[in-house]
């Protein structure tokens, strides 16, 4: 019997099928090979992007040139732009605003050959820290109510660039999800005097068949409502509503977890495409409920089409149980690194 | 530069990029190959699907017998079951429901080589009479709160089957999306006293750049806020909250508009990947809300990939504006009978 299951936070429902659930040799993964080993994110391509608006770098080196192992730079095709009026307009019986908004692309190493889990945990952790230094810096601009971090894997993910990048977009409103979250989280805790996300933190370490990994700070699991085969989240395990708030005791934290959870989504998928999204509080905005936000990584591997019945309803139709799926991730060996020797030679400098 | 837009029902903003604007030629349109001229929905196959719940046939004829020119019966394979207890279990912290549902096909035409808007007309009519009358069959189980009416076609929308045909899911519980909208239409109505789909049409017929198709009692248009490039809603011109309630003279109507539709998307896109749903007014549900619902398709050709910032926002970006996509649309000539003749023998019988 498949089974509805409710997602604690949005309150909407997925259905899950129970028999007969998919596992990981059951998807067709689009395989997709890396074009060429150069492109304009890559070392000594400097001058092909917009200028950095940060990096990490050796020291004395200069902004836009080597020396950087990561780089955050002006999307060079931008879908929101800076400049411009955040006021609404009125068009009949429509509103609009000018395109307001900051779009920067985070380049995660200078090796083109590398993935995000491939990299080794210092860089992760310095992923981590661009992330959130972008964060801190962006929200200067009052204008942005919301600062999303996100990354595209593979192009049936949506990617366009095969060097390891994930990306950031600045808005001036808050968007659908982040209200739905905080709603949802506010709800509960005037309801309960607790937060849903500690409460679930708490119930899936006493029964740990959707955790995939734990550590001191963050625990990474399967969600009980699962929207697609091998969603996984990542949350803090204490409670804290901004990622741009993230200690520097929970950055190393953070590093081995997304690194390890990311690997054994590639291990046991044979690197499929994925989303990957930070849902944060949103920034400039005073409210009371900011404080029941707690923030979380969501991770989308690209295995099934969200189709007519997902536009039409909202409802997600998932093949695959998340016990299941957390079973084979806690269980798949990363073995990136035969593959990787396979494929690559090895740039020690950044490995 | 860019601009935000707010779908003025659901209040959420999408990005338009207005400049540089993808016209169709710049979309990679996946292309697709039918697999075979014959399958378990084509005429004489008709004991390799589970019995028919409906059937348009020739006199004389018997069920699950040739003979019939639309057909529906349940889906071999259901993400949903008919049998089981819609009571909301507990379990920790989380909810969950036995997977109870209705999961039905709704076979199109028995000729597996046509597609929709090559059907006469004659036929199309008869597919839209096979989704109301699915919809007011469906709806004396009590159980069932939403009648979602959906199409895939193509695998890149979903699709699993080539043969032409539709489906149609009931649930035990409204769909976020259906609240969403009934929510904003409410609002609207409770400020104006208007219906803002009835304000639309009135608009849009004035200033008609985001016409594609109008008819007597139809308007085919691309929404102000198209989340996706050539997305294309038909409206009944008149107020009316439930599709189930379609009348006759609305049918030969709606068949004109929804050909004329799907043919000028075809022939200005090349037969593109789309998904179509039916929103409308939950059954069962019993609130005044209900009558300010105001049905109307939806049409999504799939041209983009929804990726890590429409997950993480529930923003859409749409590099095409509407009323570029409405002109494109005006414009095609839809030369389906040409390259339909030099693809295969045109069957008299159903053309």
């Amino acid at each position: 019997m498949p089974e509805w299951r409710k997602d604690p936070i949005l309150e909407k429902w997925v259905v899950i099928a129970t028999e007969r659930g998919k596992r990981p040799s059951d998807f067709k993964v689009p395989k997709e090979e890396k074009k060429g080993y150069e492109c304009p994110l890559c070392e000594h391509h400097e001058a092909e992007t917009p200028p950095e608006v940060l990096s990490y770098r050796e020291r004395e080196t200069e902004s836009n040139r080597p020396g950087w192992w990561v780089r955050v730079v002006s999307n060079k095709f931008p879908a929101l732009k800076i400049e411009g009026n955040s006021e609404i307009r009125k068009q009949g019986p429509y509103q609009l605003m000018d395109g307001v908004g900051a779009h920067e692309v985070v380049v995660e190493t200078p090796d083109h050959r590398k993935s995000l889990e491939n990299l080794n945990e210092y860089q992760v952790r310095e992923v981590i820290r661009a992330w959130r230094d972008r964060s801190l810096d962006l929200r200067h601009d009052t204008r942005f109510k919301y600062i999303q971090i996100f990354k595209n894997f593979g192009s049936v993910a949506g990617a366009s660039l095969d060097h390891p990048h994930s990306q950031i977009i600045a808005t001036p409103m808050v968007p659908a999800y982040a209200f739905e979250k905080m709603g949802g989280l506010t709800k509960h805790a005037r309801l309960t005097g607790n937060c849903i996300l500690c409460d679930i933190i708490q119930n899936e370490r006493q029964d740990p068949q959707r955790v995939v990994v734990e550590s001191q700070q963050f625990i990474s699991m399967t969600p009980f409502a699962s929207r697609s085969p091998f969603e996984t989240w990542i949350i803090p395990r204490e409670h804290q509503a901004d990622y741009g708030h993230i200690r520097e005791d929970q950055v190393g934290d953070l590093a081995y977890v997304l690194r390890s959870t990311l690997k054994k989504i590639s291990a046991a998928l044979d690197q499929p495409p994925y989303n990957m999204v930070i849902v944060t509080a949103p920034v400039n905005y005073f409210s009371l409920d900011l404080a029941h936000f707690h923030w979380h990584i969501e991770i989308m591997p690209r295995l099934t089409t969200a189709a007519g019945f997902e536009l039409g309803t909202g409802f997600y139709i998932n093949p695959t149980p998340p016990e299941m799926a957390a079973a084979e991730l806690r269980e798949a060996v990363p073995e990136y690194d035969e593959t990787f020797k396979n494929n690559i030679e090895v740039v020690e400098k950044y490995v």
